[in-house]
This record gives structure tokens, sequence and C-alpha cells, in this order.
């Protein structure tokens, strides 16, 4: 597959370089580790830090979300593989402002590895207080008796979000991770993948689908999904996504919620669009409304074909958090 | 190709559909051309309108546009043609405000022709007075001394900002005009082309090009670049490109510049961040100063492969008016 790129063992590291010259008033590359980044705009003492992170391939998440109102920083790790606990921990004791440091990130044994290393590092050897938010949103990679055993995908986003914006409004540690855990809870992600994308590094593709093939609950890194079988129409794909997700997550009349149609890279907005309006149809229908929309490309596997829908029920608290202000690079909310 | 659709006739439709749903508080559709959007906020009398559109299939633009300090209203075509009059007629009439309206799109002919009848149109029926600022940005398809024939393509993000900002602040219809079209004057874009993207109704590729090939000045709609040739690493490739813009518009060390670093699809950010990271190489050794910076998808070609380089040189007013506030669906900027 083509790409545009030089030297594929460092294009990680160009990426980083190219993002920080480009946003230098929100970001900043700490000297200490060349993988985290940490907001480039002073935060007050005593906020809550918030730290996300994962592996590289998925922008304009994690590194897009620094800002106000979102993450204080973030841990970059190589394609599709977690970051080690050095950048992790560097970060800590950037942003930590006395309050302790939220961690959040995707539910994938290697980033449980190095962020819970990174977290007693961070107690030992500096006395920060590390709470943790696994995300575990993606409803085909787990039976729901096991959702903790579920990775976490594109719904990172509004768990970032919630925490993100409880740390903005002065909660303390345990109850910016309260609010980012109910977060999690409260939302459900089903995916579909089209095509695969390819690591730079070998240039196959991740995985294989026939000319007309779909694969439903497809991974963000290409794990495999849940079924396989001939592309259907928007309608009836984004169908199947909402009655999944409602199977696991009923939501009732009257109940509000955010919903998040996810590009997995090339998928166009034309597309994302078109599938954004089946959910509002089913939704409306069941009389839930849509308190806030998000419609585009917040989490990608590369240039893997395909799309998500994630729906977050909120509560009162929730949707004041959704609602409140963020400014990060790649998005900006009023 | 596949794709997230239902009947790719009424691909369009089921877009706006969408869209509209998904952002009910920034747009609405007018009853009285379904191909018609305009802003859902209430702009005050006096305020010079500014009115964009084309053919579909380059999401987010043009309607993820529509907002304040952007555009006021959209008029959407079918994919990759130009609307007819009528709905840029129907949204000229909702968006004036009495001081008159700009219309901003890409130098095509149907477009030229289509909004240059409902501009007189709109004087005719409705005595509102209409200037124009055709976008002329893509170097590589007309040569230097005939820029008035080039191509619009990711710089009418830039000229669209300038406009809605000036109008925004107040000035009339004359001096927006005049700043939109400086914006345009002191802009230049070169793209390079990877895979093609396939048209809902046809499933063809819009055009071809070997597995290892890259086209530099392929069109926004597959039209035929400058050069075929092996693809190249991402910094040889940016160096062209900058090149080729520098020829034609030179840029004096200690200059300062907006740049856009533009996906057209299926490009990954982590292809266009290094890419970005490149053009300010380049820009920092001659001395040239980045003002501000915008990389991702701001106009595509459906899930076309490749990339385009916008530098837009800045005098004060247009520094001010690319920091100027705006608040779209697909772009925010604080």
């Amino acid at each position: 597959m083509k790409k545009l790129i030089n030297n594929p063992t460092v294009v990680v590291e160009e990426m980083i370089e190219g993002y920080v010259k480009a946003y230098p008033k929100h970001v900043r590359q700490l000297e200490e580790n060349a993988r985290a980044l940490v907001t480039a705009k002073e935060t007050c003492e005593g906020k809550v830090g918030v730290l996300i992170g994962g592996g590289s391939g998925h922008e304009p998440a994690f590194m897009g979300y620094i800002g106000s109102g979102m993450a204080d920083g973030v841990a970059v790790g190589n394609i599709f593989a977690s970051p080690p606990p050095d950048p992790i921990l560097e970060a800590t004791k950037v942003i930590d402002k006395g309050e302790g440091v939220i961690y959040i990130y995707g539910n994938y044994a290697g980033d449980v590895m190095n962020f819970g290393m990174a977290a007693e590092l961070a107690d030992l050897e500096s006395g920060i207080r590390v709470g943790s938010v696994l995300v575990t949103d993606d409803v085909a990679s787990a039976p729901k008796e096991e959702k903790e055993k579920r990775r976490g995908i594109a719904g990172e986003f509004f768990v970032t979000k919630a925490a993100g914006a409880a740390a903005d409004k002065g909660y303390n540690l345990d109850d910016v991770v309260r609010v980012a855990q109910k977060a999690n809870d409260y939302m459900r992600t089903m995916g579909v993948g089209l095509t695969p994308c390819s690591l730079p590094q070998t240039g196959k593709p991740s995985f294989e689908l026939e000319e007309n093939e779909m694969e439903i609950g497809l991974g963000h890194h290409g794990e495999p999904g849940i079924e396989k079988g001939e592309l259907q129409p928007a309608d009836q794909v984004v169908d199947r996504l909402v009655h999944d997700i409602l199977a696991d997550m009923p939501i009732e009349k009257g109940e509000k919620v955010a919903v998040l149609v996810n590009g997995l890279g090339s998928t166009t907005r034309m597309e994302l669009y078109i599938m954004f309006r089946r959910v509002e149809q089913i939704l409306s229908e069941k009389g839930i409304e849509i308190h806030r929309s998000y419609v585009g490309d917040y989490s990608t596997s590369l240039e893997m074909g395909g799309a998500s829908v994630t729906i977050l029920k909120l509560d009162e608290e929730l949707a004041e958090f959704v609602d409140h202000a963020a400014d990060c690079p790649m998005y900006v909310q009023k």
C-alpha cells in the first residue's frame, strides 16, 4: 500500500515532530522522553491530571486530544503497540498538580501492563496517586457477562471528555475516576470493517476480506469480529450495530444519549452521515433523545475502511460534561 | 469499491439528511430547496452573507463550513458536479441581510455558470447585490501567466475563512470581496495523488495509477496532473510541492504564512503530520514564519489517496482574519 512516509522505522517520531510543530500553542514534547506529550498551557495547581495514550495509528487519537477540557498528557506507543512505562511516567510527573492523575486507556494486555507499571512507579518514585479507568466499549469483543474483558475502541473519546470536564471543574481524583468509570459503563460501541490497513513497516494488509465482504465487530487492530458476510446497505448495517448495542445496554424512552459515528480511516464523511441518519431514525423512533452528535474520524486504524457507532447514555452529570468546552488541536467545542 | 451507502442515486440526499440531523444547532435545510443549507443561528441585519458551495464528495467541504465566522449558506451539488442556480438563489435570499452576499466557489465551468446565473437572478428577482470570488489556488492546473484559469482546491477553506471573518467584523460587500480576493491572490496549493476514488453510482476508479506511482498536481476530481512518476519519500514529495508553490509565489524571509496540509480522503493523519513536518523545515530554513497551521481532511475527494499543501501569505489584515474565531460543525476555532 502506498504511503507518504520516509523511513518506515521512524514514522512515529516524524509524526510527533510534525504534530508538535503544527500546534506549538497546544502541545509540547517532553525533553525527558520524546514519546511523552503534555499540554503547552499552564494547568492550575490542584487540578487532577488526565493522561491517555496507547499505540499509534489511531490518529487523531490520542495526541489530538491534548487540551483544556480533555487530556493533559499523552504517551505515544509504536503503531498498534502500547507505550512502555517511561513516557507514561514522565508525563505523569509533569501533569500532576498535587491531586493525582487519572490514566484512561483501552483494555489491551500491553496497555494494562505498561500503564499499570507506570502507576506503581509514579507512586514509588514520586508519591503520585494514580487512578485508572480501562475503556471497554467494544460490544463485539466479549459477551455481556464479561464486559470487563472487552476491548476499548472509539468510545475512549467520551471517557476522556467526561474525565477532562470533571477535572476542569475541580473534581478530586476519586470523583474524576468515578465519572470516567460511569462514562465507560454507560457506553457501548459496535463497528464494521470493510477494507484492511497496512503497517508502514510491512506494507501488508492487516486482515483479508473478499471484494464484497464486511466484518461486523472487527477490532481496531484487525482483531477478528463476530460475523463475516456480504456487504449490506448502510441502513441494514446500522440496524445491526444499533441493535447489538441496545440489546447489550437497554435505553428507555425519554432517555438522553450522545452519539459518535466514527470513521476508521478511509471511509468518507458522506458514508458516516448516511450512517448517522439511520442511527437518528432508530433512536428517534424509540423516543430516545440525541443530546449531542459527533460524526467524523475520532479514532482511526490507519487507512482501514469501516466505521463504528458509539452510544453514551447520559444522566445529568454526564450530559453536563459532554457539553463542557474543550480546546484540543483535533477537537474544539464551544 | 465497497461503500457504506444505500441507494447510490440518493447518497447526497441521505448525506444531507444525516448532516442536518447531526448538527441542528448549526445548520438548517431550506424548505424551498433541499440542496440549500443555511446557518441555524440568527445573523444580524447588515452583515454581508457568505455563500459557498459546489459538488459533493469533498466533505467536510462545503457544508461543514457553515457557522459563525465562516459561511452563512451552502449550495450542495451532486457528486463532483456544480449545484444548479436554484439552491444558490434560495440560500442567497435567506442569508441576505440587506448588505448583499458574496459567492465563493472553485473555478470550474459548471460552478461559474450556475453561480453566475444565480447572481443575476438574485439581482433581477430580489435586488440583492452579489459579489463573486473564484478560487484559483491549484498551481498545477495552469501556468503562472494564466492564474485566472486555475482550478480551486483546498485553499477555498482560507478564502471562506477570510471572507467569513471580514463579514463577521461588519465589513461591507466591497470590502469582503476585496479581502476574499486578496486571500485567493496570496495563496497557492500543490497536491499529489496516490490512489483513486470511485463514484457511488459507477463504483469505478476515477483514474488509474500503477501500484507504486504517484501523480503530482492531480485535480480534486481526478483531472490529470503535471507529472506521473514513482512514489517518492514524503520529504521529496513535499520538497517538490513547496518548491512549485514558492516558484509561483515568492515569499520573503520574515514574512508570515498560514499552512494547510490537506488529506484527500484515505491518507492518514500520520502521513499528513509527516508532510507538515517537512513543510515546516523548509519554511523555517528560509526564515518564513508559520503563523497558524491546519492539518487534516479539510477538502477531500471521496476516498482518494493523496494530499495537498496550501500556503497563504499573510499581511496584517489576513493574519487577523485567520485568527478570527469560527464555529462550524467541522471546524471550530477559539
